[in-house]
């Protein structure tokens, strides 16, 4: 249960899309965030976990951008379509890779903590689009 | 929906603490860093905003513990008691500090955005005050 | 002095772009985020804040998006030039719409502050531009 | 080159210690936080980055916890020096740790970016302390 949905309805300047669709981007861009950190933990943890390096990599590249994705659009004050596009496009597109890569480790090496990874970005890849076609973009 | 608690059980090493106690934190501190930074935003919005500066101060240093407490919980691989302790106290404290001043706000001048962020807060220093328990310090 | 480019010389895994201006760009989106941080403070503390609420709103975004593209530009294993030059373009952006909103505080209030935040704006977009035309995209 | 020094000047709000003081454990902590993650990228493209993984841990901890003591160390307004203590012992604790860890790599494996990384670290440390003692506690 989080707090992202009344917070946009609390604030003061109208949401630059409607509530219901940036706040599932904005909890999934969090959620992605923590299980991105999450899953690159769990595959330094593997023994032994070389063949996980470009894994772990875009976990960490990943939860960066999810993290400020989801801080840029948790502000509505002087909201800048530009400035949210760019910086979806960059949430979208870390997402893809690192949901690419985890679903290949899940799949090939029955991955548990991958196969979560995968899941949360393909939800957080999908929740960007959404805002993008929201706005018209 | 979170995947903070299945992504501790997936973990190649063991959770410090028991997974449901520890899930509960790293999800209240990821969903109160959201919180307070969408708080901050609507302080910002508010007309006049000059009353809610210290609001906005502490809003913006409880997200970043917040965060930096939600991703080192996050990773069990070679855990350090101390280090987390350190870190669990830091993020207690500026959940103290933050909900205190929103709870004035949402008392005092009835304002739903602070209402809404003292709880998140409450949550989230609870939530770091049963990880220091549960690991004995 | 920072350690950024003998820690890119002293990577096992050589540089996507040439060190100097990989380490440059670097540089720049720390020192950008930490200034831009300090301009968002330093403008709450102004009295009245009211009319600095959008410079306040860009540079938090403009902290959080120099952030994300230090950290990612900082990794050199299994380097995505997609993933880079999205983040770079994201950041880009953000320093422009905050540059050119401090420099008009700047002009038209003497606020010394927004000056500088503009000086590490400008300096961190050109050095954003130049990772990306070095990349050859 | 950095801001830090000249935007604790240009802030309305006096700095809690001395300005030089404050700036250089700023610095201390925003390169740190990029040292930080430049030694875990490194660590994880050494082969093999099995007996690294710890390193990646503490670098991956210090990295978040010297980023968040640096934000809030940027910030004038609203001073809270328990914030400031509680932030600044947990940052001081993880490049202790980091700088331990780092500094035996350095001696035993004669890894470079460790023994740059855990001069980060001490850099850092030394001034978290210095901090803490300026503000008497």
């Amino acid at each position: 249960m989080t707090h992202a949905r009344r917070m946009i309805e609390a604030n003061p300047t109208p949401a630059p899309v409607d509530a219901a669709t940036l706040a599932e981007c904005i909890e999934a861009c969090f959620d992605c965030a923590q299980t991105c950190t999450a899953c690159a933990d769990a595959c330094l943890g593997e023994q032994p976990p070389n063949h996980l390096s470009r894994c772990i990599r875009l976990d960490l590249d990943c939860a960066d951008l999810c993290e400020a994705a989801g801080r840029v659009l948790s502000r509505q004050t002087a909201f800048e379509p530009e400035m949210a596009r760019a910086v979806l496009l960059a949430c979208a597109w870390s997402c893809r890779a690192c949901g690419d890569e985890c679903e290949r480790h899940a799949r090939d090496m029955d991955m548990e903590h991958c196969r979560l990874c995968a899941e949360a970005c393909r939800r957080c890849e999908a929740a960007c689009n959404n805002v993008l076609s929201a706005m018209g973009s």
